[in-house]
């Protein structure tokens, strides 16, 4: 027996980049687009896509933007089979006249990334980017730090004013239990009657993978997951774990583990991510792991009970 | 709100050990010993005792035998407070002798270690030391490898004929996902009518501590975890983790960050354990990790599609 209906959403470029300013090499993000097709992932988020206007290509790789063109160069003759590439935008970085219409683009999906406080800004985005013909989703970040009522109408909102396929969970400070997932899947369930509920978890406490699979157990229908959990500070739920528990025979793990072998085992060496203690400190106190991500940057990196302290000492607000 | 039964059992020296000979400078032990005291810890594992007899002192460091005078050495003039000692054995690997009676021992308890198919003789050691007046406990290891009514009436028969205070999951293999814990923990409680339960679950999946919390959930009574999860292989669930998820106030994560700080971060340099790949593909096969041990000591240690492959190709047995 294994679970049908689950969608696996590979962001592996898109959050890996986070760490080097999206500056993989065009092998580094074929081999890893090919690879996840292989594998029979459902959906690749290859990078953000964001306006030339804000940023400046200089300081950033090619996945800060993600151009359709940059994308055609890298796809070449390949056919892409059954995976869906798309991208994820921030709020008021992008513009609308950075989408050509869906049939003119390689990509066919784009997702929304808010905080709830946002949402209505979401909400507008995604409405006008679906208008270009894509699928669209929205992911709500930083899920630990807000209350259910807020969380509850937040839901409502997107439920009834857009037509986005699901609504992710995002445990961006990796403060999440299993239960808090769980308990979040039915807010989820019971305020999204029309949309689908997807996961995207952070691995502060080794939690990446349980909460994606405990989240998968109680119905949700999109797992995100990267390749051995890359992504920045702490990074993700991995994908070969994520497939391995999956047990359906469209996905195959072996793709995956020739990544890691040719390509990660490199990468790992150039730029850092995963479980330290720093990130699972910031997790713990279900903070944002920017300061355990200056931490590891600095002569202290490995001072953590040190970090441990600065982070709970009271201060005076006098 | 809190959990209030729960005790936690620290496995870092007995566990770690087992990736070095048990080779760990005084200053190390001393160094764990009293941190875990400091976070209010309430057993430690210190080492395994086995027979001089069989194992030479030459090739093992001092916590493959534990001996009570090396103990007394380690602790000195320290006060332990509420910290308990005790040792793991391994059946056929010690003999009643290797025990003075417990009121002339710095330890209180004992573990003892066995396979299912031999829990007849873990029966009878369990029952030879508790004459000696040591608390007693039994770990049935590589449980994901049994089947469930050989497991029943193993569990009845210590229910019936020792007086241990827990019996422990041991998640060898770290093949087992939070449902698979929760139906052991099932099993478990339906046979042991006087009896606590324990878990000692391993990393290989990332799911040691989520394993172990998946449990205490349940409501078992003792949770093994190792700083930093030290241990063969991918090692086990983190103390550091366990006791910032408890929020027991009983419970200090200080010192054990400290430890992380002073000792472990060092400590890595010279030893490997963790959530590697090679670990993860035998995590995913429910096989013994000693092939991803092998793996790791060889030239192609990083070679973890290969290993799957090597793993995965059915033999011809013809």
């Amino acid at each position: 027996m294994y679970n049908k209906k689950i969608k696996v959403f590979d962001c592996t470029i898109r959050d890996g980049g986070l760490i080097n300013k999206w500056k993989f090499s065009d092998k580094t993000v074929r081999d890893v687009l090919f690879s996840v097709r292989d594998a029979g992932v459902d959906y690749m988020e290859i990078g953000y896509r964001a306006s030339e206007k804000m940023f400046s290509p200089g300081e950033f790789g090619a996945w800060r933007f993600t151009k359709d063109e940059k994308l055609r160069e890298i796809i070449g003759d390949e056919d892409l089979k059954n995976l869906k590439l798309g991208v994820m935008v921030d709020i008021g970085r992008v513009e609308a006249e950075d989408f050509a219409p869906v049939d003119e683009s390689p990509l066919s999906f784009v997702r929304v990334a808010t905080y709830l406080k946002d949402i209505h800004k979401a909400i507008k985005l995604a409405n006008i980017i679906a208008e270009k013909g894509y699928e669209t989703f929205i992911n709500i970040m930083a899920i630990s730090t807000v209350n259910d009522h807020d969380l509850a109408k937040g839901l409502q909102q997107v439920e009834a004013e857009t037509s986005v396929t699901a609504v992710s969970i995002v445990d961006s400070n990796g403060a999440l239990y299993p239960l808090d997932t769980k308990a979040l899947v039915e807010i989820y369930k019971s305020n999204l009657k029309t949309k689908d509920i997807g996961i995207h978890a952070h691995n502060n406490q080794q939690l990446g993978f349980a909460n994606t699979i405990t989240a998968i157990g109680d119905g949700i229908g999109f797992a995100d997951a990267t390749i051995q959990g890359i992504g920045r500070g702490a990074g993700n739920c991995p994908l070969e774990l994520l497939i391995g528990w999956l047990k359906n025979p469209k996905y195959d793990i072996e793709p995956i583990l020739a990544r890691i072998q040719t390509t990660f085992v490199e990468l790992q060496k150039e730029i850092e991510w995963g479980a330290l203690p720093a990130y699972m400190v910031t997790g713990i106190l279900n903070e944002h792991p920017r300061t355990a991500i200056a931490l590891r940057a600095s002569d202290e990196k490995n001072n953590v009970a040190d970090f441990y302290k600065q982070l709970t000492t009271p201060e005076c607000f006098n």
